[in-house]
């Protein structure tokens, strides 16, 4: 990994204090919730506490230094000079570092424009855990869903994901049957599932860090015509964004890709979230497909394409692949089916 | 739960910008990922983006007010005049709030103070899930241990959780064998179990989002002397603490209860961190029990009373109770036995 440092340093204008826990993981290797990195020219210094130094001693490349549990206080009397530090740092730990008498450069993305880009062997872990995700959906189907709440089936995915060979949920599991399923974010509920609805399930698993994201919307008996045309214009979106999508796209076109097909049929404005977002060690990274995004799509990121239609109060449907940006179209690491499947 | 909103305004100098999603749900019992309360004399705005919305109207005695998904610029817009933050927003989100012209004051602690102290229908969400807690350490003491991996003994908690009713676990279990324990927060791995070792077992469960948190360490077979030496010292550091905390303690006075017994004994130096922490919504809060606490103890804190003495490369031993702080002493919500039990 010390390469990675090394790209990091070649972009650096001063020494720059990474906090960023999953940016320090990705730099080097090491995991803690208590730890500081900081990359000079010449020298790589691992900051944490009692709790973790074995471990930070153990790695290749860097200093590791024993801190108190107080650790950015350690930082603000060991550390001088001119420095960068992330701006998703808190506010009050910027004080203890300014108030040490630091000369404070806020920076944002050096390593997160790294992270973007995956190398192989990061891909690898993504279709790992894509790979123990298809198995998981395809399992998935078999599961009563009628009579049963949305936690209940929520814990059948944690099950089937531990079956299968995951480290453990990328994020705790959405089980959205009817209503709940229009709420984009609501979780598992004690809502019992009936016959003849849309339940929207959005999971995925890690390996080696690494997530995968997945969401397929299930039927549980035959739909309205109304919930069936949702569903198939959600699939004819997506569908336009897996066959548009190409590095040098910005992530605001490839947002339309998909917008523009739900936008132009009875469902206008139903989309009420970005088309999607990078997939790697956290679950939302750059880059992002959304009307907001400032990032162009490059070779090499893992993003998710997952269009939606949200009738409130009624049903949602959702479908997410995970895909890689290619120079001149994309890679599906997703295996599931995206038809309609009923589950019973 | 507008009372909390009342009390934290009768302590306000200026409105309160709430951005932590903790302080947000303690408040007024709204969950997102994305959303802020801003608490005026006259007014409370609830701000989250699309997708909790509707979960936002529902909540009683706020305004809900929809915003996009970069919230802090439209609160940058909407907002004016002189208002104080929490010092945990990171430094960028200030940089916006700041250039949108609004006089900033950073404060700490608001919310977490009113937090620390637990009224009843909090600690019977705590009691709750030490009860749950109880029922999965009874059970996993049937479990086999010796020959497994400490990774599957830790989903074998998860079951038990799952089971006992849990809402799902409170932190990621740590279950830590032999030299692996000697790592305070090493969580569990591939390696195997054997006989005649030391594992810690650290987990807990939530109940409508209040933690339990417990830790046992469980022999796989006959000790040496020095280890059966080591557990007897963990244990009579923590009757010690539990006899000795009351309401009026400061923070690192409790914490000198137990490191003074683990002082005076052959491990002197081997509690490598604090005596303990508070609980509740977050699985660690205010008060800090430990040498460098700025707390004193106050009637309604739930903290855990946790001593340990931890040998690098060889073993870790930790006995875990989460106790209310009284008036006059504690009541210990923790039911589960701490003599050493053998499993296998």
């Amino acid at each position: 990994m010390t390469d990675r440092i090394d790209r990091l340093r070649s972009g650096l204008e001063q020494p720059l204090l990474v906090t960023d826990e999953t940016n320090v993981r990705y730099l080097c290797g090491f995991e803690s919730s208590n730890c500081a990195l900081f990359v000079e020219q010449d020298r790589v210094r691992l900051f944490t506490d009692f709790r973790y130094f074995e471990a930070a001693s153990a790695v290749d490349g860097v200093e590791a230094v024993m801190t108190k549990r107080n650790l950015v206080r350690e930082l603000a009397d060991t550390l001088s000079g001119r420095i960068a530090f992330e701006r998703v740092l808190a506010y009050g730990l910027y004080e203890v570092l300014r108030d040490g008498g630091l000369d404070l450069v806020p920076t944002s993305g050096a390593v997160e424009r790294l992270r973007a880009v995956k190398d192989e062997g990061e891909l690898d872990q993504i279709r790992t855990a894509c790979r123990i995700t298809d198995r998981v959906f395809e399992r998935l189907t078999e599961v009563p869903f009628v009579g049963r709440t949305e936690r209940e089936v929520s814990w059948d995915l944690s099950q089937l994901f531990h079956e299968e060979g995951g480290e453990g949920l990328a994020f705790e599991s959405i089980v959205g049957a009817g209503p709940t399923g229009a709420r984009p974010h609501a979780r598992a509920g004690d809502r019992t599932i009936v016959a003849g609805e849309l339940v929207v399930v959005d999971a995925g698993t890690t390996v080696d860090g690494y997530a995968s994201d997945y969401t397929r919307t299930f039927a549980t008996g035959p739909l309205d015509g109304e919930a069936q045309e949702a569903y198939e214009t959600v699939l004819r979106a997506q569908q336009a964004a897996l066959d548009g999508l190409h590095a040098g796209l910005s992530g605001v076109d490839a947002d339309a890709l998909a917008r523009s097909v739900i936008d132009e049929s009875a469902f206008s404005g139903k989309l009420g979230h970005g088309l999607g977002h990078g997939l790697g060690l956290d679950v939302h990274e750059a880059p992002r497909l959304s009307t907001e995004s400032p990032d162009v799509l490059a070779p090499g990121n893992v993003v998710t394409v997952e269009p939606g239609i949200y009738l409130e109060g009624r049903f949602g449907i959702r479908i997410e692949d995970d895909v890689v940006v290619t120079q001149d179209g994309i890679e599906n690491l997703t295996g599931f089916r995206k038809d309609l499947v009923t589950v019973s």
